[in-house]
C-alpha cells in the first residue's frame, strides 16, 4: 500500500557536495538559471499556476545569507535568509490550507526549506558561548564566530502510534482541539531511549497502558518547526485507561467501522479523523489495510 | 529475534510527571534515598560491585543545577551539572570499554543521562539572543533568562542501513576505521526527509546506489552525543558502487557465510564486524537471522 505522507516525494536533490565546495557553490549562485523560494515571512508564495513561485537571485538583498536547497534538473535553487524578520514571522500552521494546493513535490520541498529556515532564525547566536554565528556549508550549519563551534539543523525525533488492543485502536485529543477531532498519541522521544522504548513510555504517561510488541509503519518530517514523525502500531497487553488529564482531554477505542467511517467524512462516525497531510491519518489508514 | 541494542534496556522510570511539579520534585531532592550519578566529567564511576556509583545528595556543590534522571524503584536519582567543566570535559568515546562491563540496564541509564548532561554542558547560551539560560523542568530543558525562548535536549535521528541486492549487503569504511573494520552506512537525517528518504539519499550520495524497498529493523540511541540510529535494510536496485571518496574509502558487498565468519571472530573472515554495542552489529545479526 502506497502511503505518501505529506510533506514527502521531493524531487530536489539536495546536492550534497556542493555544500562545502566554494568554488561549486559560486558557480550554482551565478548559474543563470538559479532562483530564490518565494516566501513571505515562513508562508510560501505560489504562482498562477498553482505551484511554489521562484524569484530571481538579484531580488535577494546584497549581505543577506542563502540557503542552498538543491537542484532541480541541475538548476540551482535557494531561499534568502532576511535575519531582520527573524523573530517575528508567523509561525503558527494557518498555511495549511495554502499548502493542501501544492502537489506533494513542491509541499515537500516547502517544508524541508521552511524547517532550515527557521532553524537559522531561532539559532543566530552560539549556545555553546552566547556570541553570533554565521551560517556555513551553504546553509546546512551555523559557526560561531568567536569559539568555531558549529551547529546543525535540528530534527527532532516524534514517536506517534496506534495502541492496538482486541481489534480496535487508541485515539485520544487534547483540550486545543476541534470539536469532535481525535488522533493518534504521540511524543518526543528522548535522549537514552530507542524508538520502541519512546512508545512504551509515552503510552504509560499517558494512557496508562503497558505495551506489548512494537512495529514500525510510516514516517514523515513536520515543518512545524521540524519534527520527524515515526508511525508505530503498538500491542498493548490491556485496554484499561488511565487518562493524564494534564496531556489528553480524554481518549477512546475505536474499531475498524468507525475508523473507516470518520474518513469517509461520515459525519455519524464517532470522531473526527486527522487531515491526510498528517502522519496519524497515514497510520489509520494502513491499520485499515493491514 | 531479541536483538537487545546497546543503550537500551534501562529500567529507571523517567517521572515525568515530577518535572514541572515543583513540590514534588523538592520532595524528591530531599527524599533520603535519593542520590547522585557518579562520574569524572562524563564519564561512570562503578562501584565495586561493577555497577553504577552512586553519591548521596550532599556531595553536590552548593548551588549546582541537578537532572532529575528519574526514579529507581521509587528511589530518585540525579545528576549534578558541574558547569565550570562544560568545556573541558573527556568526550571521545574511549569510555566504551568501561561500558562494556556494565550490565544492560546501567549501560542504558548512563548513555541517557551522559546525553542530557553533555546537551546542557554546549547549551548554556538561548541560540536566539544569545543571553545565559538557566535549567528548567528538572533538567529536561533550559530557559532563557532574557526573551524567555524554552531549549530542550536534541536527540539528533540517523539512518544506518544494509543495501541488499543479490543474498549481499554493502559494508563501508573510512579512513579512520582500524584495520579490516568495516560497518553499515550511516548519515543524519535532515530536515524535510522521511526516514526512507534520508535511506535513498545517503546510499546514494556515499555510494551512487538507487533504492527500491527500505524496511526498518531496528533502533537504539547513541550517547556520543545524543543520536537516535535508525537501523533499515534497503533493496537496492543495481551493484555498482559509485564511492564519495570524502565518504568513504572503501566498500564492499559480502555475503552470509562472511558476514557469520566475521561475527564469530574468525581471523579469516574478509571483515571486521562492529562491536555488538553499536547498532550495525544488531542489524548484520537481524538479517542473518530474517
Amino acid at each position: 500500500m502506497e502511503l505518501n505522507p505529506g510533506f514527502t516525494g521531493a524531487t530536489l536533490d539536495r546536492a550534497d557536495a556542493l555544500r562545502a565546495n566554494d568554488e561549486k557553490l559560486a558557480a550554482a549562485r551565478a548559474d543563470p538559471r538559479a532562483r530564490l523560494l518565494g516566501l513571505n515571512g515562513l508562508e510560501p508564495l505560489t504562482g498562477g499556476d498553482g505551484r511554489l513561485f521562484w524569484r530571481p537571485m538579484h531580488e535577494a538583498a546584497a549581505g543577506n545569507e542563502l540557503v542552498l536547497l538543491g537542484l532541480d534538473g541541475g538548476e540551482p535553487r535557494f531561499a534568502e535568509l532576511r535575519l531582520e524578520e527573524a523573530d517575528s514571522v508567523n509561525r503558527s500552521m494557518a498555511v495549511m490550507q495554502a499548502l493542501a494546493r501544492l502537489d506533494a513535490a513542491d509541499a515537500a520541498l516547502y517544508g524541508g526549506a521552511r524547517s532550515v529556515i527557521d532553524w537559522h532564525y531561532r539559532h543566530l547566536f552560539c549556545a555553546r558561548c552566547g556570541a553570533a554565528t554565521a551560517l556555513f556549508r551553504a546553509g546546512w550549519g551555523r559557526k560561531c564566530a568567536r569559539c568555531n563551534t558549529e551547529h546543525f539543523p535540528r530534527v527532532d525525533p516524534v514517536v506517534i502510534m496506534l495502541a492496538e488492543f482486541g481489534g480496535r485502536v487508541l485515539l485520544g485529543r487534547q483540550p486545543m482541539f476541534p470539536p469532535k477531532f481525535f488522533s493518534a498519541l504521540a511524543g518526543f522521544v528522548e535522549p537514552g531511549e530507542s524508538l520502541e522504548e519512546a512508545v512504551r513510555r509515552e503510552l504509560f504517561e499517558e494512557a496508562g497502558i503497558r505495551t506489548g510488541t512494537v512495529r514500525y509503519v510510516v514516517s514523515q518530517p513536520w515543518p512545524f518547526p521540524s519534527s520527524l514523525m515515526i508511525g508505530c502500531v503498538a500491542e498493548v497487553l490491556d485496554e484499561a485507561i488511565t487518562l493524564d488529564t494534564t496531556e489528553l482531554q480524554d481518549a477512546m477505542w475505536v474499531g475498524r467501522a468507525d475508523v473507516e467511517a470518520a474518513l469517509a467524512g461520515d459525519a455519524a462516525a464517532p470522531f473526527v479523523p486527522p487531515p491526510p497531510v498528517a502522519l496519524a491519518h497515514s497510520l489509520l489508514r494502513a491499520w485499515l489495510a493491514a
